[in-house]
Formats: C-alpha cells, structure tokens, sequence
C-alpha cells in the first residue's frame, strides 16, 4: 500500500511515529491514522490545513484540531508527566504559529509548555522582563525570523539546552527564512543547536528527549 | 584592550568562556589565557595550529597540546564527573580530527566519553555491530560528511538526544559540507539537531549540558 | 510548425521520443502525439495535468491516463519483455507521485516493475524486511526526498544499479530537493547515479537501459 | 597610462579619492599617490599587506603604515576636527583588523574616534558596561562577524545611525561573512544600515559623512 | 498574549513601535494599535494589503490608507518638523510602491520629502536633469531594481549620505532583488550604505534618523 | 509624475524606449504609449499579459497584440529594412515564447527574421538539417532551457555572433533557467554572449545592432 | 583504532572498499591497505598526491602508482574480464586528470577501458569521428567541464547508459564544476545519470556494475 | 593522444583554436601549438602565467610573451586589418589585466583597439571625457568588476554593441566577481551581452565577429 507505517517507533525512540500532512490526501491521512490508533492513545498529525482538517474531523472520532498550530490529535491529550517544563520563546508575532506547532506537539508528549512571545531584541528590556521565567524551565525553545538574533542572546544568558528554531517571517534578503538559520547555525553563543526552518515539531521532538530524561 | 573576557560566563552558563584561536595572535591568546586561569582551573583553547601551539606553549606552563583535536589546555584536565556518557561516532575517517575536537572539549567539561569511528552507512553492519556501546551513553553526536545519512539512520535506532555535527570533508557538490548540513536539517529521523559545519566544540557543548542534568 | 519531431529516436536511441507536457498546450501535445503514434504502437506524455489531460483524451482514442503519475499513454501498454525487473523504492508516502512517474515510465518500456514504497530510514526495520525483493531486481530506481539518505543506506547493501531519484518533498533547507539532490550525488555508497529532482521519467530510461542490456 | 585619478572628487562628493591597494602593484600606487598629494594634504590607502607597505614607503616620503589596519597614510594624519565621535565597536577580537581599518578611515577624514571591542552578545553584560560611552557618540559602527546579532541589540537600544559592518569572521555555514551580512540586512532593530562584508573603509566613510553634518 | 507591545521605543531611538502588517491577522493590529495610539499621537502600519486595510478602517477611527504605499496610518500625519529633506530617487516607475513605502514613512516621522522618480541609468541626462534638486537634499533614499547601478553613479556626485534601498523589481538572474542588493553592496562609490530588499520603511527609517540630528 | 519618459533614446542608441510592462498598471501603460507615439511611428510594449492588453487596446487605436510573444505593438509595424536577416533558433517547442518575444522586438526594429524551431541536440539531425538555413543569417539568437547545450554546439559550426537566450524552461535543479544560463556563460564555443533568463526583448535588441551595421 | 575496514563489501556490493586517500595521513593509508590485501588480491587508492603516494610506496610492496590519476594500486592489475568495454570520453585535454580516475579504477575492476580524449563540442567533427568506437562500448563515461554540453550531444546519439562526469574545470560562473553538473543533470537527451564533480571513480564503479551484468 | 586539434576551426568559424593554457602542462602547450602553427600564421595562448610561459618560450621560436595579459603569441602579430576600431574600456586600475587579454585577443585577431582604462562609475566624469573616443569605435568592451555599474552607464549612451565583461574584481558579497555579472545580466541599459566571468578572451572573440563584418 501507500504506507508502511512504523509500529515500533515507540519502543526504538520513545515517541510514536507523527503523522507528517502535508503532500498526503485526507483519505491517505485517515488510513494512517486508523492504523496508527489501534496501537497509540494519542496520534498527532502535523501541517494540516483547514479544509484538510474538515474531511479528516469528519471521518475519524475524537479528533481535535489545533488552527493556529495547524496540528490535529486523535485521542486524548495526556495531563503533562514531565517534572520539568519547556518554554517555548518567540521575537515576534508573527512567529506565532511555528512555535504553536512547537507547543502542541511538546504537550502531546507529556510536557508542560511555558510560552513567551513577542520579546524579540528590538525591544530587548521585553526579553529580561521574562527571563525568570524562561530560567525556570528545563528547555527552550527558540524561534525567530528575520536576524534570528534572539538565539544568541538567550544563549548567552542561561544553563539550559537552547533549541534554535529558524522562521521563514521575513522576505527579502531573508529568503525564507535562511538569514535566520544562518545566524543561529552560526550563533557566538554555546549550547544552542538548530533545527529546519519552520520545523517546531522536530524542535518540540527535541526539547522532549532532553526533558524526560531531567 | 583587544580582549573583554566574560568572567561571570560560568555563573551564567556553567561553563567558562572558551578561547576561539583561529584569527587570534599567540600573544592575544596568552593575554587571555592569563586572564581566564585567575579564575578557571582548566582553560581551553580551540582552532590552534602547530606552530601557534609550540609558541603558546613556551609562554604558559602547565599547558597541554591535542594535535589532531587543535586544542589546547592550560591546568589539569577533570576527572569525569557525569554519570552517563556522551558516545562520538564518526561516518570515517576523516571525520575523526573534528569528532577530536568534540571529544577534548566534552572531557574538558568534565564527561566520559565513548568513541566510535568509521561506522557509516556504506557499510551500515559497522553501525549495528556498535549499536549496544551507541545506546548506552545519554547523549550521542554524530559526526559526518559527505552524504552525512549516518544522523537519519542513528537517530532513527536510538532514544536519546542525537546531536549532528556536519563536517567538510567530501569535494565537488558538497560545497565544503553544506551536503552533510543540509542531509542533516532535513533528517527524517527526529530528535536531531545540528550546529554548524566541522564545529565539534559546540556539538560537546550542547552534548554536556543535556549530560549535565540527566 | 512548433514542433519538429525526431523520428529517429528509437533507431538511434532504442526508445521513442517521450512528450514532456509541461509548457504545452493541449493542442500542442495533441498534434506531436497524430505525428508519433503514425510510427510508434505506444505514445507516452508525461507531466500532464488532469484538465490538460481530459482535453486530449477527447481527442485522441486509445489513451489512457494515469493520474498520480501525471502521465498518458496512447496505444496499448506493452507486455513486459524483459527477463529482469527493476525495483521502485520510495522512503515516504509522499515520493509516490515521482515514484509512479517513474514506474509509468518503465512500464510502458516494457520492464516489470517491482513497487516497495515507505520504506525510509526513520524506520530502517521496514527496509530490512523488504531487502530480499529489493535485491531480486535488476535495477534499482530510489526516490527519497528530505534527507535522501536512503539511497547511501540501500547503496552500500545491494551489488546492482542504484539510480537515485530526488523528490522536492521537504521544507525549509530542503530547497524543492536540494538537500535530498546533494545527498544523492555525495554518497558514501559507491554504484549510486543521480538524476533531476522529481525526474521520475529520466530514472526510469537509465533503468530500462540497464535492464535491456541485461 | 593605468589610472586616470579623479581630482574632482573632494569637490563633488567632500572626500579626496583613497587608493584601493589591493591587486595594484607597489609602482602603480607610488604613481597614483603622485598625483593625489600634489592636491591633498593627507592621502589613504587601505589593503596594503606588510611587504607592499615596504616597498611604498621607500618611495614616498612621510608615509605612515598602520599594520593591523592594512593602511598607508601619506602626508600628516589631521586633528580631529568634528565635534561628535564615531563609536566603532566589535562583537569580538578577531573583528579587530576590520574595526581598525574603519577607525584609521575615520581619523584621516578628521573624525575623533571611540574604540569599544569584544563586547559581543555571548556576554552582553559587557555591551550594557558600555552603552553610556557608545551612546556619547554621533554615529555607531559596528563590526560583528559569525551571527552578527551585535548589530541588533545594539540598533535596539540607541537613537544614532548605526552602520552594520560584517566581517568574513567564522567558518562553515559563515560562508566568508555571509551569516553576519544577512543578520544586519535582515536586522529587527531599525535605524541599521549595511556595508559590504569587511569594508571597514565604507562604514567609516559613510559614518563621516553623517558626522560632518552633524 | 500574541504582542508584547515595546512602549519604551520612542524613548530608547527616537521614533515608536511600527507595526509590521505582513503575517499578522487584521485582529492582531488592531489590538496593536489599540496599545499604541494610547500613548503615540501618530501610528504606522506597513505591508498591509487592500482588503486588510478595509477590516482595520471599520475597526479603527482616524485612519488613512496609502494604497500604493501599502501603509496605514493612524492619527493625525505631522507637519514636516524637519529643517532638511529626504529626496527618494527612483530608477524606474515599478520601483514606486517600494519608494512610496518609504516617502510615508519619512512623513510619519516628521520628514519633507522630495519625489524624484524614473531616473534610472538608461537615460542618464534624466538624471542630471535633477542632480540640483537631489543636491539640496539632506539625506537621499535611492531605491533601483534590475542592475541597481544608478546607485553608484548617484554616490559619485553628491557628499550626502545615499540610503541605497535594493527593490525586486526585475526577473531571471536578478532573483528577486539580489542582483540589485549585490550592486549596492559592491558600489565603487562611496558614502552608500544598504538595506534589506524593498525595505523601504528601513530606508526611510535611517535617512530621518540622519535627517533629525541634522 | 511616474515616469520621466526618455524622448532622446532613438537619438543616443538608435532604438526608441521600449515600455516593459510586467509591473506597471494598464493606466500607466497608455500614459506613456501616449508620450512616445507622439514621437515614434512604431512603439513596443513587452511582458503584457492577455487581460492587461485587452484594457489598453480599448484605450489606444491601431494597436496589435502577439499573444504568443505578449507584446503589443502601436502604430505600423516596419517593413524589414535590413539586407540581413536574424535567425532565430530553440531547442524546444516550450521555448518559443521566448523566442516570440525576441522575433516582435526585431522586426519591430525592422529585421528580416529566420524561425527555426525546436531542433535541440537531444535529436541533432534535426539542426544539422537546418544549418544551411541558419548560416544565412546575420546574427543568430538561440533561445534554450534545461541544459541550454544547443548554444554551445551551434556556437562551434557557424561564423556569426551568436546572441545565448537561457529560458526558464525545465525544474528541479534547472533552478529557472539558471542551469541553461551557467552553461551558455560557460560555452567552451567561442563567439557566444548571453543576455537575461527569459529575455527576448534583449536578445532580439543586441542581435538588431549587429544585424544594423551589417 | 582509526578505521573499520568493511570487510563485507565485495560480498555485499560485488567490489571491495576503496580508499579515499584525501583528508588521511601516510600512516592511515598504509594501516588500513595492510588490512584490506589479507583478503582482496588488488587494493585501490584515489586522491593520492605525488608525495604522499611516495611515502606508502616505501611503505608497501607491490604498488603501483599511476601519477595523473593519483591513483595507488598495490598488488595485481587483473586481466580485463569482461565481454564488453567502456568508453571513456572528454571534452577536453584538462578533462583527463579525471578520466584517468575513472580509466584506473575501471581497470581495477576488470574492465576493458576505451580512451576517447577532446572530442568537445566545439569541434564537433570530432565526435562524430569517434562515434563508431563510442557505440561498440557496452557503457559510456562522458567527463567534461565548462558547460559540459557533450553529455546532452552523446546522449542523444547512443543507445547505452552515459554516465555523465562533471570536472571542475573552468573559471568563473562555473564555480568550480558546478555549470557543468547542472548541464548534465538537466540534459534533455534521456539515458544519462550523474555523479559528483571530479568523481572519476564513482563513474567507473557505476559503469562497471552495468558492464559486469552485460 | 592528450589533444585532438581542431584543424578545420579557421574554415568553419572564422578563426582558429586558441588554446587555453590553464590546467595543461608546458609539454601539452607545446604539442598542441606545433600542430596548429604548421596551419596557422599567428597561435594564441592564453592564462599562460610567467614560469611556464618561460618553459614554452625556451621550446619554440618566435614567441612573445604578454606578461599583463598573460597571454602568449607564436607567429607574427597581424597589421590590423579591419576597418573600424574595438573599445576597450575599464571601470577600475586593476581591471586591466582582464582588459589586456582581451586587447591581445582582439589584435591577434586583426582588430585595432583603443584603450580606455579606469573611468569608472565614482568618477563619471572621467567617462564623459572619453565618451568621443568611445562612440568612435565599431564595438565597445566594458570590463568591470565590483558593482558593474559601468555597462550599464555606457550602454545607454551609445548604438553600437556592447561587450559587457565583469572581473572578478572586488571583496565579500562580491563573490568572486558574480555581483558583477549579474549587474550586467540584469542591466537596464539594452544592447549589452555578457559574457563569462574575467573572460577578456571571450569578449574579444565576440566583439572581433562583429567588427570583422562591419
Ligand atoms: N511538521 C513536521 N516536520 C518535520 N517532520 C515531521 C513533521 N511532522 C511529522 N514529521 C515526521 O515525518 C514522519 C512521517 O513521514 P511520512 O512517511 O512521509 O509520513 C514522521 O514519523 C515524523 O517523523
Ligand atoms: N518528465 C520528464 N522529465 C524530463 N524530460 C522529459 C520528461 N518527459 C519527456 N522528457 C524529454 O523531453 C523531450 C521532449 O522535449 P520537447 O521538445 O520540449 O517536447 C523528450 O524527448 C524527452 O526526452
Ligand atoms: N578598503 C576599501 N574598500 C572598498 N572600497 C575602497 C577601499 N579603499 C578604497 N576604496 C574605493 O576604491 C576607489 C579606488 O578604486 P580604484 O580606481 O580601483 O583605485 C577609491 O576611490 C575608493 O572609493
Ligand atoms: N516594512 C517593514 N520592513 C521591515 N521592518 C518593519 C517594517 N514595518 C515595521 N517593521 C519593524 O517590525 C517591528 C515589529 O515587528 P513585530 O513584532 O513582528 O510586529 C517594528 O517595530 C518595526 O521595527
Ligand atoms: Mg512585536
Ligand atoms: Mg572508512
Ligand atoms: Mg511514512
Ligand atoms: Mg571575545
Ligand atoms: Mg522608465
Ligand atoms: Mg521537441
Ligand atoms: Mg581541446
Ligand atoms: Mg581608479
């Protein structure tokens, strides 16, 4: 068939396998979830648009769809287990949906999520205002555009793991995203590793590795 | 003066500020190095040729020269003092100069480290013969260049944090390992993150301090 | 007129001219199609679009199109003639497409065809399991998007042809196949050639001329 | 002959022409400078390498070499004679050379001069020790290479122009200055412009101009 | 919530928060724009397109949408406070938008603004047509798509600073504007410096900063 | 206004101001036809799409509009008025638009021209066939996309200046047209100089000038 | 140790492992060839320097080194044992370096190896003198650099695999291989596949797996 | 053997092999220039550097060596023998070596040249002096490097054709010369072509095919 879904994920990495959406068919979706949930509690399909959703919603039960993050989990959402949290720390606005991929990818695998949006180094007194807070989880999520500057300065400012996660908000010389995965590939400050542009599940995927494990 | 050290980095960061020798003088690096010892007992050095060294080397006492890591280090390296341990494995030969720097820098900082060379996917039973040493440690790095695919298979086997690291080895279309970066940002295996093209330090970096709280 | 249709191939070459749809109008790929089927039992378009594809249909009796490989066929599909067959492997769902392109193609070449699809190294057990059947073909066409990595794993396994087929499917640092592209070229795996990202119609020719000769 | 000197320009443009040295013989400046000082009380030239310089000032009388910056001063260097200064500060201390070779620009166009360096945001408590002293200034240069992200915390927190001036510090993914250029072109912060990658000559040139109307 | 709005901007550079329209919903700026006009007599939306700017005009009184600008205003515009001007040159008529952009902008702030459009190099006596009026200027914003040559040859004639703002206007090799971009960062002529890609709002942003102390 | 049209071009270069429409409004359009008809018996108008031209034939009389090529033509085209002709050469049927759009602008200009179409190498007795016809010429513009090899091997069978069109034709790695164009800058056949990805009007402007002295 | 030599590899993949020889010292090169002739009759080294090549050759007996294709052969060169041949094409005389990597190796590998050297499209009389030789082959290796347009002509005249060579040969916009590998990927003749610039070995293990199975 | 000289260029083309030095040996040189001197009354060698210009002097007689153009002459330097006169004009000082392969390219072929050096963009006066001397010429070469802002410039003050030649000229966002290319690719000034990156050869074939026929 068209997939050959990936059954012992689970016990080789300790995540099932996610459901990736985009250049698949609703129909192709809903074959690989009905697999999928005979064996998993909580099945998490990223990169799903409206109108994909809609026929998806439709067809499978228990299903909740997350607009913003653009992510829909069949099942329950477990209660957080992790002791520690993740923060998840935007620049912007508009950097908002990347890092709500982030988040609900990190809370269907069981993490509590702290999120801090729109501190980006513009207005950096907005980023000290917080820093209690981000200092108090175990992981961080870093996204931002454009100069993606923000990775190296809360890199250079706390003890915890830093995952850098490039947007592709900008235009120009930004070129989807590239000026910010460059600065952060490239960040002065130590701890920090990066992840594809736009991909907060792989860096949520991350943060979770490192904060079961605390 | 040429050099504004960050003392408080180790307050900040857990640990001290590292001294980046490529396009630094022997005499600017001796500067540092004098200021920095004040307070750390083991200072490290990176990116230092052969020839830097020998000078260096006459200058500081107590200093000892990694040749194929280009590091050096003034005062007494640590004993391991981290439960777990941080496995380096490499795709070849040629990778292991870059996993050297990674692994000087991770023993600096205090880790056990495990080595495992030459163990890529052209001839992957190398990989699974090793598979056992790679899932005992609590963090891996992955060093390699070329088609750096080596980070997708590992990552695929194992639970633990995977840190990729691109090196430049190859020629032709691997543009000096923006091949191996690129395989890697892109890896379908997830719980990979990766830093910049033959930058072992920081790969140790991000591998101790997720070792550091496990 | 537009088109100045080369007659010869198929004495020069062993296969006829294919009509690559892309940039024609339906009118266009009506007419190079009255002038091949005079000469050729088997016409194949590729890269034709379902509504572009339904005004030739129209057109033209004895055609059949085949929709997820964009690809239409005038005249009958030939038995397969080879003694050989060549594999199609895919790492994801979403190669498929490219994968049937490429599958279309062989066929109407008169190869038997052998489709081992998702198999990718995230999950490196499903290729394993498919190992055997892999290794019974002639040849072996490896479409993989992404990280492409698994054209280096499936390079260092087999003693046949690999043609490496990079897909677009990704993001980000992907670049439309890029990365998968330069991960193909730079594998460590030796017996690995590459063609145009999406290319399905050029793997499958370089396939079917291996598998003749065989 | 092999130049045709622009005497016009200090009329047009308020600066006498400055000889590029780089890729000019050591005969073809001595002839340049020929003519320049036959109208200029003090003539520039930048990218002079240490063996070119020798060979020039056995030629020209009252040359002044300043080594780290790569520049040649012929003639006596002028008394600062703007009110305001030109702050010049550096993310580290490799950006050095470029920051001298922009500082000495600067003095010979009769600026008086700031040096704030190795004050990048891996320890930005070193930038906050200094923002009084930068914000004395009329204008701001500020070299970074790497991430670059100096320039926007920095854009964030002043009134003045800022020239961004990245430099070819780094190595991988830095593409030779790449990083840093995008970082600033891409800048969150406003009030940032950007020079081409080591143009140390072109920040300070700008940066006089918007000081000599001050 | 989704925006940490900056209050403090005004203080810290002179000028208030801009809000940056692209990738925000109409909600989002207008609860932006609530914050901000409690305490900014006169607020700046940029990137906002036609029917975008139809929902804030319902939602927001005292609004002014400048269509080929793509900005929004709100409040009263100032009266030109400024002694000096900003002249905007432009090479082309589609370099317009990007320059209105700009001219805006420089009025929000304050600025007189002197139009000079359609200039370009292929018909260089246009240019020196108008060289008197761009000489009066204080400042002068340049923006060219395509070669973007006419940056150069506007900084060889006049000893203002040149804002050099690269538009996308062009096709092929000039890749959406870079080709523009590299000409203005590898001028030959002095006293340019440049901005991100038909950034217009940033060019207007430096040149009043400039403009202000003047 | 928003344009400065330069009534002094057919007096400087021979040729009047061509208007390239991709970017301006239909309104503006007409403006400036209007301007240059005054002076010209004969204006071009480029890069005009189907519904653009449709609002300016209403607007303006005895105007004609080449679909194929989207340019529309005002006034009396001229009759060829050159001894010489200019053949115009693709490689494929998909490259003829381009090809279209060089063939208006030169006998706009007054050139006899030569169409010979679709002879790429892939089937090489297809030029050969034509080579009588093409060394006829004057000059010849040769129009491919994909591997734009057809320069190079045309390149090295005629006397003539070879004007090199790369179009966009192709995908994946093609890049737009920039793998035609990297070959046609690199052709190991001498004689051979290039213009723009997808630029007709230039082709056919160059070829004109040499085509004019002939 | 350093190495972990794949002993498996002819019994997998048909041939055994080869030694990259770049980026490993004299010391490394020996230690691994004294592994690999245990077991294999004929052991090949690529990418060895003159003077590196003249330390193993001390170190070894029975080696062989073969100086324009930096190539080391220690042991037997076999006796050609294969029904058919290769032919081995260049474009150019600066071609040969690589086809000479691609002649040794296919050699090594058993093959009977058919030079056909600067038959480049720019005297294309020259192929077409050699084309009788070039059909009689069972495989075909085309090396060229610059635009790399013999790849396409062959193409479109043969009825074997082409393997298409990219060399880095050229300057400029070809940046160092890449103009021709991107001509040779988007070929427009079918039947060729690619390797990596300068990869004369990787060539030559393709073409002896098609010839193995003729 | 090593070269397959291509005696019948002279009768098809118009002018015989040159041969390309770079990346051949003195012994090759030699080879090929004693096939082709049997034939032709003038050889040209370019990209000879000095040392091994001095070898190939010792081993034929009548040579002379070009040491600015790096170009080598066997034979007697033809008596221009066409009517008009080839323009070659440079931005910048260190633009003439390229200009000088170019110069001795266009003499050998029989052309007289005017040299007009250094009167670039910065200074356009400098341009405006010569610009009778230009307009005189048949065909005119612009060599620029850096921004490439010249052809443009010139281009759209004269009616004869323009050679448009980027040096690679220049430092950073440069790279090697593109910004210069693609300014000329994307010039707004019509009838320019380009031609290879610091191909002065190439620009003095194409601008010889022109004159020859004027
Ligand atoms: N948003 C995402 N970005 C990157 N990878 C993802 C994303 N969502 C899911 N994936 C991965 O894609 C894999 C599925 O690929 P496929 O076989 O094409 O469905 C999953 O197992 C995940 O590892
Ligand atoms: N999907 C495809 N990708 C690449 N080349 C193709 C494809 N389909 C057909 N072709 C080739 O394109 C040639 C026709 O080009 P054209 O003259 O533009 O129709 C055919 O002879 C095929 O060699
Ligand atoms: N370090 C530098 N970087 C960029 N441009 C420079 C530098 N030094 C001098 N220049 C400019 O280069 C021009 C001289 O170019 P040239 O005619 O090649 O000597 C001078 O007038 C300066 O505008
Ligand atoms: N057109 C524009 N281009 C670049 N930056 C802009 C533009 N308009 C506003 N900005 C900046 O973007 C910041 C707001 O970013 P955000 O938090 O995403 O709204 C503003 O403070 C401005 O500095
Ligand atoms: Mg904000
Ligand atoms: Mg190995
Ligand atoms: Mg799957
Ligand atoms: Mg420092
Ligand atoms: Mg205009
Ligand atoms: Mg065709
Ligand atoms: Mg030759
Ligand atoms: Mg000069």
């Amino acid at each position: 068939g068209f997939a050959d879904v990936d059954l012992g994920r689970t016990q080789r990495t300790g995540y099932p396998e996610t459901i990736f959406g985009s250049g698949k068919s609703a129909n192709q979706i809903v074959g690989i979830i009905n697999v999928l949930k005979e064996q998993e509690p909580c099945v998490l399909c990223t990169r799903i648009g409206k109108s994909k959703a809609a026929k998806i919603v439709k067809a499978i039960p228990a299903v909740h769809y997350f607009e913003e993050a653009k992510c829909l989990v069949v099942g329950q959402m477990p209660k957080p287990i992790t002791r520690g949290s993740i923060a998840i720390v935007t620049a912007g606005t508009s950097d908002i949906p990347v890092a709500e991929e982030a988040a609900v990818t990190a809370e269907v695998f069981g993490n509590r999520v702290e999120r801090v949006f729109d501190v980006g180094v513009a207005g950096i007194q907005r980023l000290f205002a917080k820093l209690d807070v981000i200092r108090q989880a175990n992981v961080i999520i870093l996204a931002a555009g454009m100069d993606g500057a923000l990775a190296s300065v809360v890199g250079g400012l706390v003890s915890q793991s830093v995952i850098a996660l490039p947007t592709s908000i900008g235009y120009g010389s930004n070129f989807h995203g590239v000026s910010a995965l460059l600065t952060m590939l490239n960040s002065c400050a130590e701890g920090v590793s990066v992840v594809n542009i736009d991909n907060g599940f792989g860096a949520a995927y991350c943060a979770s590795v490192i904060n079961r494990n605390n």
